[in-house]
């Protein structure tokens, strides 16, 4: 029992990361890769999690004063041009559309020639330019402000490696887009939403971060200041999991987004936008997979409970079926997260062993088997994914039946804080803020070649710096560059009291930075 | 007064109704055109209906047992060209992709010759072969089916005449595509699906409409029976609100979607693909629009009770403004169709009287509307959109507080009933079924000039047929088309024992259809 137990485990375990990686999104069938190139197809249960992620995040983005709106899928060559025109580090790589008829010529169907559009459509990679086109003509006056929008929508980017979720070629996101009469408000905005992921991540996704200000190269192409939170995968890599943008006027003044303001001049809005996608299942499956599976935080789980009817062809079946399902009803009544639980009974037509293991690869946070000796106990037999193994063996449960109902919504309200816990461990202490030159890092983290992805864990390194610019910071990320090595950002809320010198060249530091390999 | 109120009604109401819809569009801030040809901007107000219609869809296609899953955007060529093989009357009006690159060339931003696909890619118009192809690889056995999914989705058609949610470029919807082990099981799913939005267009919408059976050759490209629900608009013309198609083992054979039965064989899946989409938007505009603007059905309305506080910058201001925040509380409490009712408190910075004619016009069901004397006598004065007016005269209603907080979901759900009987008793009463002949149809419709959008209201004419097939319902459907109009559909359910002779040939008839002009 224990060797065939064991056999479910994901191949090879963590120890070579990549690989474990896309064992368990392929197990706990959340996603595959699809016949156009870079584009994933997204399963039940992985677009339930994205659905999950969408209602709250969604709830949390409209409470805070947003909108909803929907803008075209296609963006004319001429607002991307006007945009690369006054946007330096712009990148280019983007579907184009060409042409709007197919035509069989020489037996073969083909883009019509004679159907070639006048002017090429890109397909969005984010919509600055044709929701800034709107805001300029909806806004006239300081009583329009602010202005504030929120888009769920597909978007494109050609990139050239893939990885299911974590980068893609089309993905799914929310893209929030907001004009402001000056400087003040539209920063509150850009660090409120910030806040919103910071918490979204954390008290939903179980997935500590540290929210911060990127470094200046690495801002969003156009503007002032960038932020966003980073998680440490189990790796000991960050995932930047979303970020937010304060545009100061720049966008304003290229696609004149004006106002009316109460002196009655016309003045530049100050933007802002901040997003998250798909991504995000990514960090969630980095953050809390193990060698079973996947394991979901309660509050994201599309089922949280799962109940597998141990059924043997025989006459009793049919009792463990009504048992199963009247406990379903009753687990339904009850509310965890502010919603009633989701609970889900297997009664498709395999083994009740492999119902088990496809339900512990897929991460369901409690999953109970029901046999004829718990109808006759009136008990529930269950496992805590959270918490599957004593050693190799397997831990299960028992417990009355109306306990176990009571008790539900504490048991995944605990799974959720115990996920989110044992993250926030292996962050805080895998940062180490001992190391103090660049020889000393480039020491720790040592060479890494360009397929070294399943190496030593090695986690983040937290050092000062004179935060240098222009040419300088250009050669301060190029060394990093060389150790595979990047600023993630300046965390928010640090004391500048005790900085030491600049790890990269020996000033009096101004700041903190969290420096680390990174998807 | 009197005057001033009937200056907000829509320049020259529903007589011209083609302008009169525009007008409700815009007037009611749902949508507007966008610099993408073809294409729309969704407004908050447009995009808060869409969401009330995807949630509660999205419960019922759950609750009929699918899964929602994501396909990607981009559909290779060689799949279209495989379809376009096997499918008559396949359409070609498609977005094509053909580089991947921007580049600067001679000073101008232009597709890079270099990073021209090797395929095109096409924006996907529908994904039966996208998803075909999933469902290839995922099914294996008779224990996988059936396999119900859902997808929600943008999808682009290279429309050439488009209007606002009625025909755009790009649109919204859900997709779902299922198969099955046999006909019987693919065409129960097909019929279900076809009931499920029936109801929802009834219940939901409000929209009465009459599902049947499309004729053969307005079945979708590939289908074995196509069906559909048609809706009538307040010119009489028909909306063809929704469609499911049950595939035969067409799409099944032309991408090897099989299965190994219990006999242990290799055979071909059934299918079924079934839509709704952002035209159903357009439906309930030219449902329940009227000259003031548009009156929305209280369970797809984003705001059910809009609260307009009389302020005058005077200090009573803030009590008229905490007894509309209370009431909001308390409204909020209350539950109508099933969820909590949704309330919002204007108090934006612009005259009361504007803010009552932006509610009106958006449709909002009821408006409150307090002053100081509402306050004083614990009461509210409110406005019901669905009967705004007495003559000319805008009609207002006053109930003591607790008595409307208590009513509401009531009030809501009169207006809700009000409506669709109102619509109900339109869609009864416009059907003739007097018309024996083609020409006593030529003569009651009369010739229809190709901009005579604004023609007189004539209904649908409800006749027999002797259900004609090949070249002659081809050349039935092009003398209909002559006269502008085309069967829509026949009717489900219909008995077959009073039948006359077939209105096109004087034949025995074997079924009733329906002729209507349609949008």
């Amino acid at each position: 029992m224990q060797r065939a137990l064991s056999a479910h485990r994901m191949a090879g375990g963590r120890s070579n990361f990549p690989d474990w990686y896309q064992a368990v999104v392929r197990e706990a069938d959340m996603a595959e890769t699809s016949p156009v190139r870079g584009s994933m197809i997204i399963k039940p249960w992985g677009y339930g999690v994205w659905e999950q992620i969408q209602k709250e995040l969604d709830r949390r983005i409209k409470e805070t004063g947003h909108d909803n709106c929907y803008f075209p899928l296609f963006i004319p060559l001429s607002f991307i041009a006007k945009e690369a025109q006054h946007v330096e580090g712009f990148a280019k790589e983007m579907a184009v559309v060409t042409h709007h008829r197919l035509k069989m010529i020489d037996g073969k169907l083909q883009p019509d020639p004679e159907a070639k559009l006048e002017e090429p459509l890109i397909v969005r990679p984010t919509s600055e330019t044709i929701i800034g086109d709107a805001f300029s003509r909806w806004i006239r006056s300081h009583r329009d402000l602010p202005l504030l929008i929120n888009q769920w929508a597909n978007v494109v980017r050609w990139e050239m490696r893939t990885r299911l979720f974590l980068r893609t070629a089309e993905f799914l996101w929310q893209e929030g887009h907001t004009a402001h009469a000056d400087e003040g408000d539209a920063m509150a905005e850009t660090l409120r939403m910030l806040e919103v992921y910071r918490d979204f991540a954390e008290t939903t996704l179980a997935m500590p971060v540290i929210a911060g200000e990127k470094s200046e190269n690495e801002r969003f192409p156009g503007a002032d200041n960038t932020y966003s939170i980073e998680a440490m995968m189990q790796d000991g890599k960050a995932l930047q999991a979303g970020t937010s943008h304060y545009l100061g006027t720049h966008f304003a003044q290229a696609q004149n987004i004006r106002f009316q303001n109460e002196a009655g001049e016309h003045v530049f809005c100050h933007t802002t936008s901040w997003g998250v996608s798909t991504r995000l299942i990514g960090g969630v499956i980095l953050t809390h997979g193990d060698d079973d599976g996947l394991r979901l935080p309660p509050a994201i789980a599309p089922k949280q409970i799962v109940i597998v009817p141990m059924l043997r062809n025989k006459p009793e079946d049919s009792d463990v079926l009504g048992y199963c399902e009247a406990l379903a009803h009753a687990l339904a009544r009850e509310t965890a997260f502010n919603e009633r639980i989701r609970v889900h009974v297997d009664t498709k037509d395999i083994k009740s062993a492999d119902k088990r293991w496809n339900w512990v690869r897929r991460g369901a946070p409690l999953i109970a088997e029901i046999g004829p000796r718990d109808v006759a106990n009136g008990q529930v037999s269950f496992m805590r994914r959270d918490q599957l193994r004593d050693g190799d063996k397997v831990r299960s449960h028992a417990m009355p039946r109306d306990q176990f109902v009571a008790d539900a919504a504490q048991l995944l309200t605990e799974i959720q804080v115990r996920l989110f816990s044992e993250a926030k461990t292996r962050l805080d202490s895998n940062i180490r803020s001992d190391i103090g030159t660049f020889e000393e890092l480039a020491e720790y983290f040592g060479a890494a070649g360009e397929e070294d992805e399943a190496a030593e864990f090695k986690g983040w390194v937290k050092a000062s710096w004179a935060r240098p610019a222009g040419a300088a910071l250009e050669a301060v990320e190029q060394r990093l560059k060389q150790l595979k090595l990047s600023i993630r950002n300046a965390p928010l809320g640090q004391s500048t009291s005790n900085l030491g010198k600049c790890i990269f060249t020996g000033e009096k530091a101004v700041q903190e930075i969290l420096i680390a390999r990174a998807y």
